[in-house]
């Protein structure tokens, strides 16, 4: 079955270890949909969080292939109905007029706050599922969009289990 | 003057191209501190906005080469004076016993929320400065860290103005 799939990947904080990461699915065509590398709890280490669309054939590929790879510590395929995943959105609008209560409507009725704005613009951010932030968009799209900044999904494994456990780091070493 | 950088790169959505994004700061031994894709109100873009460590003359060449790779469409080098910034974080707490209210109330006190807890851990998200969330993880950490994921970055210029014009691009062509 084709679907998105999610990966959560934690790798040492050495140079080029993102490229290698995204070298893998350049070199076998496989798309990222989203991709988001921050640092953690621990200096030593950097988590990545990529998004993709494929088969179940290619999901264990890129584990099994990403687990090869140098400076690469641990990786966990997210079961979408056991991880917690969350995305976050900044989103300027055009708001001249009457566009004006429009637009603060629809940022309320998703729960977003107003970071900037003024006589023509109003700039938002929204947090919540990738289908959320998707829909916002389908909802602004007619009010007129002038630029979006998608942080890709970030997400875990629900529960008190975790990712630096599962791979024996400490995450405070 | 050292000091953390910013840039925004609208890119074609081809494969291969978030590789060699990261190709040339891998090439050139420039850390990326964080890194976020994701897809734009256009699905023929993508956008990626990456924070780097760097003096002057690295954020320079940093801007000179990203805009000379094939399908980079526009860099933009964010002044944090005049930039909407906002980072996002996912983070699992140990919260046994008398912890939790302290937890609660540091969750609270950050403007964050709870995602998923049980008797013995709390998973919350918050949003805000990166200096915020830096915070947020100190005040955290002699709770106890199970894990957290951050979403690295997300930025654009202050105003009305757009990268999708500056850029020369239709935002939903």
């Amino acid at each position: 079955m084709i679907g998105k799939f999610t990966v959560s990947v934690i790798v040492s904080n050495h140079f080029g270890v993102l490229n290698r990461v995204s070298g893998l699915y350049a070199k076998r065509n496989y798309n990222i949909d989203s991709l988001a590398v921050g640092e953690t709890e621990n200096p030593a280490y950097s988590r990545i969080t990529i998004v993709s669309t494929g088969d179940d054939y290619m999901k264990e590929q890129v584990v099994r292939q990403l687990e090869k790879l140098h400076d690469v510590k641990k990786v966990v395929l997210l079961d979408p109905e056991n991880s917690v995943g969350v995305e976050h959105m900044l989103i300027k609008l055009k708001a001249e007029g009457e566009a004006k209560a429009d637009i603060s409507q629809l940022i309320n009725d998703y729960g977003g706050s107003v970071m900037d704005f003024s006589s023509d613009f109003i700039t938002a951010e929204i947090t919540g599922s990738s289908k959320k932030i998707d829909s916002f968009i389908e909802a602004a799209r007619p009010l007129g969009i002038l630029e979006l900044c998608r942080s890709g999904l970030i997400a875990m494994i629900q529960g008190t289990k975790n990712i630096m456990s599962v791979a024996n780091l400490d995450p405070e070493e």
